[in-house]
């Protein structure tokens, strides 16, 4: 029986060497199911995304999504990272102006460039959306894709936010990270669909998002191919190919995703469109708006009821409305969020 | 030693449930490397493909491409699928004309409704692209994203090709098939990247080739977001947005996937610059070009050397030394392909 029982010994080793990946992989699948969402607090806002991922993934249910189906869409600005006191393209653009100046001696006397070069954002900002296209066109044409990738990577590896002193990049939401990774570990593809620029927003979303770059969708220039020195190049023209807000953004949702989405995730009347899109499916939808109320860790300027307006990156009263009416989660950053930032102590 | 024989016995019961799991996904990995791409002849063409893709796969290998930049494009007709005697997109035209033209009385009149309702194709083509553009406008617009799906799968479920009689789907080229599986299996993303029209093609390419529509390019219309009795929608408009062919076809890649392919495959003209600026990305590279030589089996079109240049899906004489001189492989259909069609005998 020696045999047997030194056959038993290498038979419970081998048994043993299964038991402990299969519960390694039990952990895992533990530790999704029992904890995600750690910086959220436990409120309805959390169990209403908890309990609607678990009820479109549950092939049992009858709101269950296949997976080719599942894809969810997050705004940028003010969705997964801070947008004040500016949306950080600005400052990137801003940072554009500083350092072409010296090529540009007209920009001294030539609006919205001397204003801005003189530090007055406010009288710079004045000519609203035309002088932000002709600051765009300045700062964001007449190089081809891969200049101004490493234009974007280089500034972004070390520009940092006017308030916190942290790199931008720092100044995602650190909630919005934990349910980017939720959805994906529960299948979902997610996508960026931003009324910032697609390629801007393509040089770091993927390290600091995990949203690859065919999974960005933006505004864009339009671009021609060329052959430089022998080389294909994409030129980025100073003409608008496509702006990817409000009504905007089911169209780009349509022509980059062509599926309508299962979650769709905003902050701003910008985002109306999109959540109306994606509530408009057959079957489970689910919308969410982060509303910005917490002065102390980050800006109040989404309204408590009652308060007027404003204006950049607006959660309107109207939208506050539209939500509860329409079933939208809504988000207090001040109440649901244990910490905004990963770098909170 | 009763127990002990009864453990040893549930032991390696235990074991042969292992055993048999981890022979299956051996006997897998088997099937994927010793025999990928069975419909293809040993020959230049098929090793190209192998030995390329095996390079940029391999860790220890100075060409290693790193999982998230495995891109891979292909173009549609003439590459994926049968475009003669005319592209299948033509033919839901001319079908949906016939359907329509009821509601139409001045299309009897008028061209190029009034030859195509005679089924005179070639006096109907007779106005170049202009006809070509007023027969999509008449055909493809004025209904919604989901109205206009519905009715592609419709008639994609039932349409046959006039020459074979088999569903359009069947003229998919079972080497290609073969080809898109592998390259997934070894990590590529594949990317339809088509002049055919965008919501065509994601219609029916996720059944036929498994490319979900967030991963086809192509051609594509205005669409506006509206509300229509309540309910969200996208409506076709009668307006081009963007034209996906040659310098378009790099445009394209960009505005969609936001990186250069690693391996890119075309039929035609319309494929040289995807070819082009896929080539000039840095590392390792591949480029395909499928040449229809088979008049028996398929369609000969693409010159074999010396004869006259052709003007539809034309592989030109042109392009036949480029691809010579850039090294980019060219698939014989005739010599390289065992069988072109899955329904062959």
């Amino acid at each position: 029986m020696k045999t047997n029982v030194k056959l038993c010994s290498i038979l419970l080793a081998l048994l043993a060497v299964v038991a402990v990946q299969q519960s390694n992989a039990t952990a895992q699948q533990a530790t999704r199911a029992s904890a995600p969402l750690p910086s959220w607090n436990d409120g309805p806002a959390k169990q209403s995304i908890v309990h609607f991922v678990e009820k479109v993934t549950n092939p049992g249910s009858p709101d269950f999504v296949p997976l080719p189906e599942r894809i969810a869409t997050f705004d940028n600005d003010g969705t997964l990272w801070c947008e004040q006191p500016l949306p950080v393209q600005f400052f990137f653009a801003l940072d554009r102006v500083k350092a072409l100046a010296p090529q540009h001696p007209e920009w001294k006397t030539q609006e919205p460039f001397a204003s801005l070069l003189k530090g007055d954002l406010k009288a710079a900002l004045a000519g609203g959306d035309r002088s932000i296209l002709e600051l765009v066109m300045a700062t964001h044409t007449g190089m081809t894709t891969v200049e101004f990738e490493q234009e974007v990577k280089g500034w972004i590896a070390t520009a940092k936010h006017p308030k916190t002193g942290k790199l931008y990049t720092e100044m995602a939401y650190q909630p919005m990270l934990e349910l980017l990774a939720y959805v994906r570990a529960n299948g979902f593809k997610t996508f960026i669909v931003s009324g910032g620029g697609i390629e801007f927003m393509r040089a770091w979303a993927e390290r600091v998002y995990g949203v690859p770059p065919e999974q960005v969708v933006g505004s864009s220039l339009k671009t021609s191919f060329e052959m430089r020195a022998g080389q294909p190049v994409l030129l980025r023209l100073p003409e608008l190919n496509f702006i990817d807000d409000k009504g905007g953004k089911p169209v780009g949702i349509n022509q980059h995703i062509g599926r309508r989405p299962v979650m769709a995730f905003g902050n701003s009347d910008g985002d109306r469109e999109m959540l109306v899109y994606t509530q408009g499916g057959n079957g489970a939808r689910f919308a969410l708006l982060v509303l910005h109320d917490d002065a102390a860790r980050e800006y109040a300027y989404g309204p408590a009821k009652g308060l007027p307006d404003v204006k950049l990156g607006a959660f309107t009263q109207a939208l506050y409305e539209q939500a509860e009416k329409n079933g939208w989660t809504v988000v207090s950053m001040k109440t649901d969020w244990k910490k905004i930032f990963a770098w909170e102590p």
